[in-house]
């Protein structure tokens, strides 16, 4: 068993999409940037999906500003 | 403890980004659309972060198209 496939206990992780807005990320520890940093983590966090954060990778509602519109899922 | 609460075993569970791509969700089995309903899911998937994929919430490599730059994280 590799590290990476080291079975850990954790509480339940999720990701909900909200509608026209962002991925709502519940218990999900790791999140690495795009040059393989760490970032540190919440419980609960919003995670842009409309592309258009200015906080990127969190949510800032900007989605709203541009009219974001997901017409699947 | 509430069932939300429930901890569970578990591969950890990560969110890799990619810059100026998707974000690589692994290990998180729970992922819901915007109705509440349970969306099928991989160990490991690309989740647009452009907000232009037409195969929502999955990356279809519209970035690239559309030149999608994350100028952060």
């Amino acid at each position: 068993m590799t590290h990476a496939e080291k079975t850990v206990s954790h509480k339940k992780p999720s990701i909900e999409i909200i509608k026209n807005g962002p991925y709502i990320v519940k218990n999900v520890d790791n999140l690495i940037n795009s040059q393989g940093v760490p970032i540190p983590a919440q419980p609960v966090m919003a995670l842009c999906r409309c592309g258009g954060s200015n906080n990127k990778p969190f949510c800032d509602s900007t989605h709203n500003a541009i009219n974001f519109e997901d017409d699947k899922t």
